[in-house]
């Protein structure tokens, strides 16, 4: 079976929460920009990425993956576990959001060039309330789970570890200033990220070319809004 | 059973696509504000709402409705199908999110009267950019849905269709003029809105207490932000 991830190429964005658990997963995938004829044509996606799968067309990154976690090992097998899962995905993709408005407050159809001044205002409230904010709620997570083995949920690794380690790595590139301040506060958060960093086929798609660099996407480093 | 949804009192704000929900199956509910030691101690919501169901809590609107939807008959039963109705519903999410934002552009922590002039340029895009890219796309998949009953999925109502005439609802509320000179153009996203407001419990539901106004939520009217 292959899947077929549809996305901006170049970047890796949000499409990259996909890949990250396509590629731990060792799956059969491609990765290309959108084709807006796959797929079922009566569910279009709004945005990239979608997935295609045979039949099945997905959209939304909280959505693909908790289409693709149980077909990816990536989830335990208890529905309730699942929706956990899906709960922590969901805040993760709020904390991207914000990510990414701290650098285009005025919204995503103008030059980040065009409102710098309004950025350094929304970044340094992202910097000083939001990021904390949102760790500590990792960090709480991590500390609650009662199978008390470093991940987000349960006593395996999850799709949602995943895309937590590729947030941390993010805000590592946008706000490196911020984040060398902060890391200290978080040791549950910081472990879960090298514990997936350290992971085989994780650690093999790092340094391969799959692994696209961050650069206009999400997750940018403007020094002037991490000062 | 009693379900309990947790959420602020005195705004519709995002545990109102809850209450429609709720309302809409008849459901026996208590809507209170977040007692944040309820519900499952390993799972703390980040943010309201949140809902708990005897052992079971659940927090995220998307993931809340995604749960509640079988219980509450509120889902056809093919699992491909509630895929695509949540992934709607995660869909109108990113909406509400940036109806926040187009008054709050540079964060939620400080005060519309200090960031009026940014608002206004975040606003002027969403207006004219962004409302008609959701309501381009809400008309394409009521158009696209086969079963060609004016829902958005399938042939009876889901929790999608309800929360769809709350955020049409919210955006008349905001931004009324823009809304008047749109609407002529989403037949389909305007009829399924009447649909929904004349069933006979969402009627019963909009003229009771328990229906509360538009205030200083996500939804907010400064007609400075719809000239």
């Amino acid at each position: 079976m292959t899947y077929t991830l549809h996305y901006w190429q170049g970047i890796p964005g949000r499409g990259e929460y996909i890949r990250l658990a396509l590629e731990e997963a060792g799956a059969d995938y491609r990765d290309q920009s959108p084709d807006w004829n796959a797929g079922d044509p009566a569910k279009p996606s709004f945005a990239p990425p979608f997935l295609t799968d045979g039949e099945v067309t997905v959209g939304q990154v909280a959505a693909i993956l908790f289409y693709l976690g149980p077909k990816l090992g990536l989830v335990p097998d208890d529905e309730t576990e699942r929706l956990w899962i899906h709960q922590i995905q969901l805040t993760i993709a709020d904390l991207v959001v914000e990510a990414h408005d701290s650098h285009h407050p005025l919204g995503p159809g103008a030059y980040y060039e065009d409102m710098k001044e309004e950025a350094k205002t929304r970044a340094h409230a992202f910097r000083t309330s939001r990021i904390p904010k949102f760790l500590d709620w990792f960090e709480e997570v991590i500390e609650k789970n009662d199978a008390a083995g470093g991940w987000l949920a349960g006593e395996r690794l999850t799709y949602a570890d995943l895309s937590l380690f590729h947030t941390v790595e993010g805000l590592r590139h946008a706000f490196p200033n911020t984040m060398n301040a902060l890391e200290e506060d978080y040791p549950r958060v910081m472990k879960l990220a090298e514990e997936v960093r350290a992971r085989p086929k994780i650690a093999a798609y790092l340094e391969s070319e799959r692994r696209q660099p961050f650069s206009n996407g999400i997750f940018r480093h403007y020094p002037e809004l991490d000062a």
